[in-house]
């Protein structure tokens, strides 16, 4: 491509509403541009990204044996009042009536109609396991739509759906679609963790989410720093690898404790680590009578409660609930920041103390009346009777749950998501295939979804710096660019421009030759902004010498290449 | 690709509602399936197909310098009203409105939405001419969707918009979209023309449609026999290579002709040929007082009437419209079943002939008197003032207006139209640069567009036969079949099987084998419907000789080919 034939379009400053770097820097790229609140048109830099990413989302498709199909963007409402979604969707699901008043969707995901397909195509188990995929526009009507196209209205997505006779064959074709998954991330070249999710809204048993780690992410990832374990925080389980408390060595005491209504004030007044406090949280839950009652939960002073972990607790309410100050205040006497383990069994209540939290001693806790904690506490001695349970996140430095290494945690972008769906859409719509002894069977479903667009933004915010973007090879607009100093006035310089230009675009390489009547500086800002891994500069100085100059976008260091060896030089840099 | 891993979904019989070959075939060879009322999902086969046309276009339209852009399916209403289509589009616009209440559409095009970034990225004559071009899904809500994709609701379409300093910049990238898109359907294979087209409501001043020539096809086509000559029927201009009438031989008679109110009764009844009459028509026209009036149109008995002609002519009402015929009675004392033009100029009626009835003699014509007809007429005698025009279709034998062969009339299917658009959208969205001279100027635009689904379709409809579809080798979905035979029982079969899908395969050709347990009958029939151009045949009968059984798709011969040519009888016959 040369420049002069191009539409650069790259700008100084971001847009105002622009907070996250990678919509910065799409939008100074001349990537991408609004055009209405989460609409946005890819400029010619943006497809060029974006066409890469989609070309190996499908070849590795492909290699994972999933079948291309292209399903209507415009969905009739029948197959979502059969699946019971389009009650339920709410109002992200853009809803539209056609000329003749018959309602649509525009779609935001595809089960309902691959299940229709599947249950009209598919007849005999020997048709499966299938897995079906596309890459296409969908639309999510968000309410606050941002980010750039990391979380805009409309967005390019990957969505595979698979069929199967039973769960073991579902099993196989997940974990075919994890190292589908694995194996784009990797030849895109991103830093990422397949990690252990929830499933959600969706439905379905199993699920891995693919993060893309960054700071800008939304979510938080822990990880092992030697193993491959990694989980959502929420999902991680908190190991303790202490397995029983030191014995006690200080006296229990009542100390007054004036206005500390927080554990960290605690510690701070009482000249304490706050790894030596508890905070005791007093939840609804279930007594054996069906009855509500209130079930204290122990956890160490700085560690974090975990609510999906304390509701999937047998005997609490679920969704988690606190209880109410009033009902504390009437069966304990006394506010909730003064409450403690010591005591509250004799109050009838149930206590469930947090792996760590349990393996404590000469602990500090509320003394059940206000203003006054215990210092020494020590559960065998004070405390006797407790559950013990994994009700906290996990922490950097725990102990990886897999047994190697320790925590890591870091902010991740979801890119990728693969579900075990079961039955529920197949039932739903009555999806089924005759098995081998003539019965029909209900099918099981599978469902692999891969942002494409946000995986061109994702990348962005895991490589960048103060000129611009760093691509990975993989994905980069262009491979090299050549930059010509005096392209109009050097005839030696044109030439020399054009025998490399041709030289590297027949080996197949993305070529940007800067024909441009710019300043150097300009030509230079553009490429560091557009992010070109690889850049000679040609002029006349130069080439008296016989050299191009080099300079790799990431190295940054400048180096003088011979004009013959140039070609070969960037194939082998490349690889 | 194993079959046994692959969706076939072909079907014995074509659902009733397919009525043209192309939806037949492609709802039979398991290519499409409907969702909803001109709504469908592409199976696998279908996406094979719709992929290798998707690519030829893009790869063509890079060639032709064109910039790839995506922009957004669903469009924000003010660009539509800026540009006024918003109310002048009509129901075939799908509109919608967003959680916020806010007016949308989903885009059938993509003239407001390119204008508007056209305005913004586009400043500087330096940076023209331009061209974008995206393939993207469209949606246009057809009262009537028919014929599976070739009219759904949902298309495919490639659109590229160009933009320039001046109607010369325009007419350069016209030209090189002209040839890019004859490059891209000649790489296809297809039997196509581009003909001179009306610009139709779109506006704009010249324009070009590409039509795939096939039985089934919507548009008449004139072409030349021999030459390039092409344009839809109305528009062909109608030659008349004689240059003068003949001297007259006959008298001048008036012959009683009962109950002859068309010209077909009249030259039966007076055993004439056809050619021997006229028909004169009247319509309304406006004269020099700029009062409506009546004008006399004259064309040989055989010929129609073009009302696109003739409502360019001065002094008639366009759009064109017959006169009254009370206003006939009133002024000519007969029924139009009797009009002929000796007599009209006595009583003030303008009278224009055809070219070709302009050189006729001893003609048949209406004597302006009910159930009268005149013999023996002769312009130069009996009514020598009128003027002469082009006033009708061009039929087949016609000479050709380009002066080369003679006209042939086709049915085409439009898969492609190329418009010089002008100043329309650019003026309405006030979108300029600055010349030269440091002045806004108004730009001018061109518009592409490509029907990517619809080639699909109309590839089919002009290859086919009575078992399915012959595709051409560019875009078939598979470039060679392997059946095989005993594939589970016989060890041989396997193996030659294998390793000639490997061979074929490492030359990168997409091989379907045939490995199901299936009788060979089902999967002759399978390659045949899907169209794939090469078969073998690999059983141990062949391999007992040392060869696999070769069919040709469309020469359709069996022979015997040595097993170690098998891969390069391939290669040569795809050259």
């Amino acid at each position: 491509m040369r420049a002069s034939n191009y539409l650069f379009s790259t700008l100084r400053d971001a847009p105002t509403d622009a907070v996250v770097t990678s919509h910065q820097l799409m939008v100074r790229a001349g990537m991408i541009r609004q055009i209405s609140k989460g609409l946005y048109t890819w400029l010619p830099t943006g497809v060029k990204v974006f066409r890469k990413v989609e070309g190996i989302v499908r070849d590795e498709m492909q290699k994972a044996g999933a079948l291309e199909v292209i399903m209507p963007g415009v969905q009739p409402a029948e197959l979502w009042q059969e699946s019971g979604r389009w009650q339920k969707y709410g109002p992200e699901l853009l809803r539209l009536k056609d000329r003749h008043d018959r309602d649509y969707c525009v779609g935001p995901t595809h089960e309902e109609v691959i299940t229709e397909l599947a249950r009209n195509e598919l007849t005999s188990y020997k048709q499966l396991p299938i897995n079906f995929f596309q890459i296409q526009t969908k639309f999510r009507d968000e309410v606050r739509p941002r980010f750039g196209v990391m979380r805009s209205r409309e967005f390019s997505m990957k969505d595979a759906y698979s069929f199967h006779v039973s769960p073991e064959s579902l099993q196989e074709t997940y974990d075919v679609m994890h190292q589908a998954y694995c194996n784009v991330f990797d030849r895109i070249g991103l830093d990422y963790r397949p990690v252990l999710a929830d499933t959600g809204s969706i439905g379905g048993a199993y699920s891995h989410e693919f993060h893309v780690l960054a700071d800008s992410g939304e979510d938080d990832i822990a990880f092992s720093d030697s193993s491959n374990f990694a989980a959502n925080v929420e999902l991680a389980e908190a190991i303790c690898l202490k397995e029983k408390a030191d014995p006690a060595t200080q006296e229990l005491t009542e100390v007054f404790t004036p206005d500390c209504k927080t554990i960290q004030k605690v510690a701070e007044f009482l000249k304490l680590d706050v790894t030596k406090t508890v905070k005791t949280m007093l939840v609804k839950g279930i007594d054996e009578n069906e009855q509500e009652t209130i079930v204290a939960l122990v956890l160490r002073g700085d560690h974090n409660i975990n609510e999906l972990k304390v509701e999937k607790l047998d005997g609490i309410v679920s969704p988690f609930e606190f209880a109410g100050e009033t009902d504390i205040i009437n069966k304990i006497g006394c506010a909730p920041g003064s409450i403690g383990p010591k005591g509250l069994k004799e109050k009838g209540i149930r206590i469930i103390a947090d792996r760590s939290a349990a393996v404590m001693s000469d602990f500090c806790a509320g003394a059940n009346k206000d203003d006054y904690h215990f210092t020494g506490i020590n559960w065998e001695r004070d405390c006797p009777e407790f559950e013990v349970a994994d009700l906290r996140n996990v922490v950097e430095g725990d102990p990886s749950p897999d047994g190697q290494g320790t925590i890591v945690i870091k902010r991740g972008i979801e890119v990728g998501h693969i579900f075990q769906l079961g039955q529920q859409y197949a039932q739903a719509l009555n999806a089924s295939v005759l098995d081998e002894n003539g019965k029909a069977q209900i099918m099981h479903m599978g469902c692999y979804g891969i942002g494409v667009s946000r995986i061109v933004a994702a990348a962005i915010e895991q490589n960048f710096d103060d000129k611009g973007i760093l691509w990975p090879e993989s994905i980069a607009p262009f491979d090299v660019a050549i930059v010509a100093m005096n392209y109009d006035k050097s005839e030696a310089v044109r030439e020399a421009c054009e025998t490399l230009y041709q030289e590297l675009t027949a080996k197949g390489l993305d070529v940007l030759l800067d024909d441009r009547k710019e300043r150097p500086g300009v030509k230079f800002a553009d490429c560091e902004l557009l992010g070109i891994p690889h850049r000679f500069v040609i002029g006349d100085k130069g080439l008296a010498n016989n050299t191009f100059e080099y300079k790799n976008r990431i190295q940054g260091e400048n180096q003088d290449i011979a004009i013959e060896q140039a070609c070969d030089f960037i194939l082998s840099a490349k690889k």
